[in-house]
């Protein structure tokens, strides 16, 4: 099968083959789309994953991703967000779907993971030491723990919870519930039951 | 928004948006992959893509992809494959699929697409002409006319049978009919027909 594809073709969906959830076929597909079509389209894809590394760091402050550039994230420089609320997520791309719901006027701090034994992530990966000193420094008065509703999102927020005891701040995490929209038979258990323990008076 | 994706991260979320099938989410989660991973992920992804154009050409007897280093396809040029026996396909792609049955010995000879009024695509955008002169220059007795069993495919197949009216050489088609494995009740009335139309003596 060696000579049925030319070599420079297949190492490219090899090399795309790496993508998460990119089978063969489909890598096929993107390789030859790509040999086919305008070379400006292969060239845009070449020309920004050269400047993707240098061209981003993560904010010190907040591990945000950000332009190499700028010092801090905007979303923490900005003088009219609160330094003083924190929302806590584990991935920069999760506070592009927080900031899509424009109802968060606080900062973030991005954990870079949660906990998984499984995958050989430990606290010490994460960038929990980084938050407690943000905690001080900032004098934070809520930390909402925006983590995923799974196991490693959850228990990732419990270590936080326990690493921060006896400091005089209010640690909140997302309300669990029937997600806007889906019937009650549809809903799992847990969910279920987490929406009657969060029940709210109307 | 703009200020919460980097530009550069943004930028190759952007061009990744534009391989076939890729929308926003699947493309952030590419380009946030290879920000994340090991750098030498997005560079195999970049030298590949650097070597893909300059490194491949069509092979001018078969259209067939070749690298650029060899004059002709080694499906073609090898003597054990008969060059009275033609298949024609539309794409590169479909060589490789039918090499994989390894029930074929003849040559290939790839259109470069299927007659597409709705895409613009005309005959003369096609191999055909080469195609004429090769059934001539080859000697050819065998034309398998291997084109998808779609609208276009059979247009392009019956268009290409017309020009080659008069010549003294078998034309096939690939049998249609129902697939292997597949329930009687699940197939489509065109496709049962086609499998009636062409029942074969056991």
């Amino acid at each position: 099968m060696a000579q049925v594809i030319p070599g420079p073709l297949q190492d490219l969906i090899d090399a795309l083959g790496q993508l998460p959830g990119v089978g063969p076929r489909t890598s096929e597909r993107y390789a030859y789309y790509l040999l086919r079509s305008d070379r400006s389209k292969a060239q845009s894809i070449l020309e920004s994953i050269k400047k993707l590394h240098s061209g981003t760091k993560y904010c010190p402050k907040t591990f945000a991703l950000i332009e190499s550039g700028q010092d801090v994230s905007p979303l923490y420089s900005n003088p009219r967000r609160k330094k003083t609320i924190v929302a806590v997520v584990a991935d920069p791309f999760d506070i592009v779907a927080i900031e899509k719901t424009n109802s968060f006027s606080g900062t973030y701090h991005v954990l870079g993971g949660l906990v998984s034994p499984i995958d050989n992530v430990g606290p010490e990966h994460l960038h929990i030491n980084e938050l407690i000193n943000r905690v001080d420094a900032d004098k934070v008065e809520e930390l909402i723990l925006a983590t995923n509703a799974s196991i490693e999102g959850e228990s990732t927020a419990l270590l936080i919870m326990q690493k921060l005891e006896g400091k005089p701040l209010k640690i909140t995490r997302l309300a669990r519930g029937i997600s806007v929209g889906m019937d009650l038979e549809y809903a799992d258990q847990i969910t279920l039951t987490r929406a009657f323990e969060g029940r709210q008076l109307m």
